[in-house]
Parts: structure tokens; sequence; C-alpha cells
């Protein structure tokens, strides 16, 4: 199993106080060892940081901590390996070039059958059953959007159609951004938040950190984080029912 | 104008020291203030390390200085810019798939009437000629390989050919990488060393740095530096013919 850590806000914002909590279960409070990976959006660029070694330990974890990158739409991902050997090719997030933008997505779960997946032109290059699943389900949409469709909402309730074929294959949680929307997909476990003012203090969970978003932000900030578990424990974080997805722009819920 | 810094080698080998000599010029010793960028194989991995901001003073340039990131295929960049605005998405290096492997490439230089040149199904993501000229390139090669070629030189002597089109509207000197090869396409300037036993002392141009190689490598380390202009005094740099392309595997040149 791994663990996903998605954020969308509506002005550029560090992660890095959720991305401190996230680390430390790569190996040190957590078994996900094999490899972590982040990804930050700057308008339609985006970098990733990633490395195969666990994360708790990792000097480039610790440049991400420590130098705060502030973007809109954040995927992150730290890896238990289960199938493919632990390597970079094999290390999330996955970025694929689709309609004239950069897809970001990250898996947790595992698939069966997912040889089977027609990926068309979006060869995987890893061999993992996650990016398999990204190139098909970047397939699928060019399949059905040949061309740039301008209603993107309609867009993510096919992606959601999509992910529920995947989930038949086993455990399918997922992070989807291209740069504007954050998409989160539910097979078993996904909590979200939204934070805006009043803000308040929050304590991480996974280490003695605290944080009061008070001093960090403004007060028409508003900032969403998903991930696999909650990252705190003294706020409140919904969960999102299994077989669903929520759909998130610039930090808030899209309905 | 920009530079560019590439690397093939025989075994992982760091580039701090090359890279040091290189980020200096971007805004210390050099005019290439508007970004950087590099990329670094890892089998058929790879991970991009960029940053909008000049590289002397960048946090994340020192990361990569300060930890030897081991690799056998490195393609480096640093930008000043003239078409298109400072921005992650216009920063080099630019990677996609391409029969199943990240391809990297970055451009110095600048072309003219780059907005004719059709893409297909490749979409540029910023609004440089550079990436432009990235997805033309990619998309001839599909339509010359719709299947993955077995014969790589061809496919190489085949990109000399396309570069050598693209040279006809500007300049056009271009660093490529699968991973596995290396190639360096001249439009004006590029040179190329080749490094093996027995291994001397290096001084950088750009920095009152010095390596002694010897102390760095075994043997049987071949390693192939290849940058816009010579980045060591001390040695004796090959240029490539304007026109003309060099390839590299493994450290060797393919002949």
């Amino acid at each position: 199993m791994c663990e996903l850590l998605g954020m969308s806000a509506n002005v550029p914002t560090d992660i890095c106080f959720s991305f401190t909590g996230l680390v430390q279960r790569g190996g040190g409070t957590g078994p996900h060892k094999d490899g972590w990976g982040i990804t930050f959006y700057e308008g339609k660029g985006c970098r990733t940081f990633k490395d195969p070694q666990p994360s708790f330990n990792s000097p480039i974890a610790k440049l991400v901590q420590d130098y705060p990158i502030k973007s809109c739409s954040v995927v992150a991902h730290i890896r238990q390996a289960n199938r493919g050997k632990v390597a970079l090719e094999n290390t999330h997030p996955f970025t694929r070039e689709l309609w004239g933008r950069n897809w970001t997505y990250a898996h947790n779960g595992q698939l069966k059958g997912h040889r089977s997946l027609e990926t068309g032109p979006f060869r995987p290059i890893g061999e993992t059953d996650s990016e398999q699943a990204f190139c098909w389900l970047l397939h699928k949409l060019t399949q059905r959007y040949p061309r740039t469709p301008s209603n993107m909402q309609a867009v993510f309730r096919y992606i959601t159609e999509l992910a529920g074929q995947l989930r038949e294959k086993g455990v399918f949680n997922m992070l989807l951004s291209d740069g504007r929307y954050v998409m989160a997909f539910c097979s078993t476990n996904l909590y979200w938040i939204t934070r805006r003012a009043p803000f308040g203090v929050a304590k991480l969970l996974d280490q003695d950190v605290e944080i009061d978003f008070q001093e960090e932000t403004t007060l028409n900030d508003v900032v969403t984080v998903i991930a696999t578990q909650p990252l705190t424990g003294n706020e409140t974080w919904h969960k999102i029912a299994p077989g669903e997805s929520e759909l998130f722009c610039l930090g808030e819920r899209v309905v």
C-alpha cells in the first residue's frame, strides 16, 4: 500500500506542513519505504521531486520540506512496492501531456489483470499496474475527446466512471490533476479537508509539529488537502465514499 | 542564448563538477538568468530538477551541486529567455514518452517560423519555439517509425536530418537522450570531451574549483561531457562541426 497527498488552493501555498507528516510515513512511522514523489504546478508548468529511496531520510525530501515551493495544485505519493521493482521509473507521480497540459497522476492500491488494459499510443515506461492504468485512462480520454474538451466537469465525470471500472480490478485510490483541477477518486480510503478563515492551529499526527495557519495565511485563502489518512488529529476530515470522487479547483470543492 | 550541458558515462557518475561550472553562468559569470533544469536518468526512469529562477542562487541548484546524483545520461540547460516568458512550462529540459521510453531534450538557439511546425498528437504545453520543435521531432519520428525501431543508430541519423531542417529556421543546438544514448547536434557551438584513464586534474573556467578525477574514478570509467562552451581550461575539448551531430552511448562516441 501507498499513501497519497494532494492539495488544491486559491493562492500559491506551500505544502511543507502536510508533506512533513507524509514523509514520516515513508519508512519512519509507516512502512512506505520504496520511494516517494511530489509534483508542484506553477501555471501550466509543473516540477516533480522524486526519489526511489525512503522519504524520511531523503535529502531531496528534506529540501522539499525546508524550501517552501508555492503552488495551487499538488500531487504527492509515497510508495510501498507491490507490483514493479523499486526503481525511478516506477516511482509516482506520473506526468503525461494531454490536450496541451501536464496531467499528473498517483495511485494507491493494486490491480489484477492490468496487463489487458489497452493503452494505445500512451506506452508505459515502468512495470507498475499504476502506470498502465494511467496510460489506459489517457487513451480512453483521447478516444472520447479527440479534441480539447471545453466542459471539464463532464471530463472528470467520465474519469470517475473509468476509475470505477479500474476499481473492479482491485483497489484504486487515485489523485489526478491537470494543474487547474485536482480530482480524488476513492476506492477504500481517501480524506479531505478545506481550511479557510478563521484559521486555527493544526497538529500533525505523525510528528510533534504544530502550525498556526492564521500566521501563514490571509483571510481570503482557501486550501484543500487530500490524504489517504487524516494528517492532523485536531481537525475534522471528510471521508470520500468508496466508488466516489471529489473534484477541487482553486481550493473549492466543485459540486 | 542559453547553455547546454550533457553527460554520457559507462558507470553511474555524478555531474556535480561540471554542473558547478554551468550554474555560475546562470546569472553569475553569464547572462543566463531565466531558469535552468537538469535531467538525470536512472535506468528507464528519469528525474528533472528545474527552476524558473537563476541557477547561481537557487537552493535547488545548490542541492544538485551538493548531493551527488549518479547517472549514465544527463541533459542540462540554463536559459536566457528569448521566445516565451520566464515560466516553469518554458524551462528546459523537456521530457516526453516515445516508444515506451523517456526522451529528454534541451535546445539552445532561436527559430523563426516555428509556429508552422506540425506537431500532430504531441501538443506543446508552453510557448517556446524549442518545445514546438521538440514536439515536431517526436511527431516526425512516430510518422517514420510507428512501431519501436530496432536500429537506433538509423533513428539518430534521421534525427540529425530533421535537426538540419530546424537549423534552416535559425540556430538549433540540441541535446537529446532516451536514457541510453545522448545525442548532440551542433548548429553554432557545441563541444565535447571524453575522459578516461589515466585521469588528470581539471580546473573549471568559471569558478576557482579543481577536481582530481583520478580520486573520483576507477580505471574503467569512461565519461563524456558535452557543453556549449568548454567548461575547463586545461583540457582539449572537441568542437562539433556546424550541421553535424555526435552520438554517445555509455560514455563512448558511436561512429
